[in-house]
């Protein structure tokens, strides 16, 4: 992709009314657009970023045989008063249709599924079942804030199991609850299992926490065994000694949460009469699970871990390309033609190579200014052409994460690229 | 994927309130499950097929330098009332937020596209620029009907293009209306280009009208050179002449609108003082088009043109398996393993190969009752392995929309798959 053509460019300023170093950035480096507080447009750049992280959540909930649905947001009063939820939810979006029927933007999806799944499932034999969505959520924030971690309008996965038992349930929960770390390390994200509050379903939920100093929770982990508990529910403090191992003592952590996941109990199953013929003929109970992640957090999150003073640091997973390929135009025209040609051919070869380069190829900006926007960017490799390298035969190959850069001879740059591409990320929140 | 584990299952009855033919059979053979009127949930068979479609015309408007992004569907009041159109559009789903904000959900992004785009676009240099998006829309329809073809809630496909000169823009139309047809080809639809009402802001819209007996469409076509109008703008009736190419005669069809594309003129950048400098420093008007594409309705339409009285009839791009394989159960447990193996290994074998499979393992079920099913669901390939074709070392071949079976040695199954895949499509609408 030539940055010339892209649509979404990077800005001189920082957005002067950002809260957040996730909304400073990517506002600033043309990720996203704010169009109200807490509802943003994802440019092309940004949208590149939330896919990925869809895709990557896509792949590990298949991957514990979840099955991808997709229900709507407009929801029915119906099931709210069912569950008792249409007036106990209060940042519940609310609408009147064609004829005063009354309907929620669904912030969650209990109110749906449960009817759902209750129609198809009839016997244990049909049990467990997972089903899981990537959707478009909406929360009446009154305080919408932070950039991407709390919007009005945001993109969820949220799967639902669905047990004949809670032995069942927890087999399965544990399973969920392990696979939920290779998402965020896929994502670049080393994540804290940390124990919450349950609320009335059962004794505790799991939240993942990412430790940063701009989080909005206090979290205590071991520093032995790597339990972690929320402030909100924790009855040990800062230096006391671990109350699960007794080896390590307890630090208090800034963090972000980035995923959640509760045992439901039979609460909505109760709610909806939804049974299910077991062995013996009898009528049993259904045990739930859910398990959320918000793709458009964790991108904010992704930021808020991986910054520095010069811009954004994406893991090479994530990042909207692969390569930031820079080519530095030159006054005499025989030497531009030259510089253009070599970065056309590295373009073409890497992109064969099935590695995404974005090609700065502007004629009429300096270098020093092309260098600040790749650095605002993030994209984890940079490779630049200019006369001075081609004299060499060589483009500067530059990391982001590193200080040095060095040169690479053209005819070895795709294999090289290759190379780094599969490696394994460096790039850790730690 | 094994049929007795896919979440959604058919159902022996046809919905008794379905009010088409796509409602009626995708909600029969478990790809869509009705939550309200007009507002569907995505079963695993039904998304599938959704994103096959969404994924085509996503590949066909980056073949015409379209850049996706992704806008809010929560619309502020304020864009709506710089364009007139918060009191205009009668279908507009409105809500407060908190403060009393108020917000329309939208059903087109004319009034978020254009203020977006005038934030990064200062000039002629940027100009032409195509942006796109994948997103749900909502209509708050007074009559939701005919299943995925009129929802309150659905996907649509819309792209925005801004040039400096009404040339530029007509330039760029035609490049899509060609592009479109590829779209709908590919989806198994030979859709007529059709003119159409062009509001104010032009002579002619243009509308892809699909021929389909079920059609709430009319529309006169010349049987010679193609030409096609909608009857609300027609100057001709059946057995005319053909007023532009003077030879054919005119023929009335009824059919179903997929797609529309539109000159906007300059009504929405003017409405929003969106200027350009030009090569002159002058400030110069900026003309738009709009080009809109709505896959679930695309889905729905292709199952009012591809059905028969068993069921559906699925193009193979996008079926939601490629092949639908059914194992035959039987009363021997050692002939029963036999069977079981061999469906295992072709379906390892045809996975493999990157051949999509849908498996029928069922054990409890009867073949008359696999077969109806398999009709129902509309997988365009099915192949069935029981002790009759084991004990000629061979599976069944069958093709939904042919009505013989052949013999295929069990050993060609994945070549022959293979080669079935990759040969053109052989369903189109006529």
């Amino acid at each position: 992709m030539r940055y010339s053509k892209l649509f979404g460019r990077t800005s001189k300023e920082a957005p002067h009314d950002a809260d957040s170093v996730n909304a400073r950035l990517l506002v600033q480096a043309g990720f996203i657009n704010q169009l109200a507080a807490g509802i943003y447009t994802y440019l092309p750049l940004g949208l590149r970023v939330l896919m990925k992280i869809k895709t990557i959540v896509r792949q590990e909930m298949d991957a514990v045989d979840g099955q991808e649905v997709l229900m709507p947001a407009l929801i029915p009063k119906a099931p709210w008063e069912t569950t008792k939820r249409w007036d106990a939810i209060d940042v519940l979006f609310k609408l009147k249709g064609a004829g005063d029927k009354e309907f929620a933007l669904g912030p969650t999806h209990e109110e749906v599924v449960t009817p759902l799944v209750q129609q198809y499932v009839k016997s244990y034999k049909d049990l467990p079942v997972s089903v899981y969505q990537i959707q478009d959520k909406f929360r009446n924030e009154p305080r919408a804030k932070s950039g991407l971690l709390r919007g009005r309008e945001f993109a969820m996965k949220d799967m639902y199991s669905f047990h004949t038992s809670l032995a069942d349930l927890e087999h399965y929960y544990d399973r969920v609850k392990q696979q939920y770390l290779t998402v965020f390390s896929r994502c670049g994200l080393d994540a804290i299992i940390t124990e919450a509050s349950g609320g009335v379903f059962s004794k505790y939920s799991h939240e993942y926490q990412v430790a940063t100093p701009s989080g909005e929770d206090l979290i205590y982990q071991c520093d032995a065994c790597q339990w972690a508990v929320n402030r909100e529910i924790a009855q040990v403090k800062k230096g006391d000694a671990c109350p699960v191992c007794g080896k390590g003592i307890v630090l208090e952590i800034k963090a972000i949460e980035v995923g959640n996941i509760f045992k439901l109990s039979t609460r909505f199953a109760d709610d909806f009469g939804f049974r299910v013929a077991l062995e013996d003929g009898s009528a049993g109970k259904v045990w739930m699970g859910c398990y959320g992640f918000g793709p458009s957090r964790v991108m904010g999150s992704i930021v808020e871990v991986h910054h520095d003073d010069a811009g954004m640091l994406w893991p090479k997973s994530v990042a909207p390309y692969h390569v930031h390929l820079v080519s530095l135009s030159h006054k005499d025209e025989d030497v531009k033609r030259q510089i253009d040609e070599a970065a056309q051919d590295m373009h073409d070869e890497l992109e064969a190579a099935d590695v995404e380069v974005l090609w700065d190829d502007r004629e009429e900006v300096r270098a020093g200014e092309k260098f600040a926007d790749a650095d605002l960017i993030g994209i984890p490799l940079r490779l630049v052409v200019s006369e001075k390298t081609l004299a060499e035969g060589s483009c500067e190959w530059k990391e982001r994460h590193e200080i040095d850069a060095r040169l690479v001879k053209l005819k070895d740059v795709q294999e090289q690229t290759k190379e780094w591409l599969s490696a394994p990320e460096r790039l850790t929140s730690h």
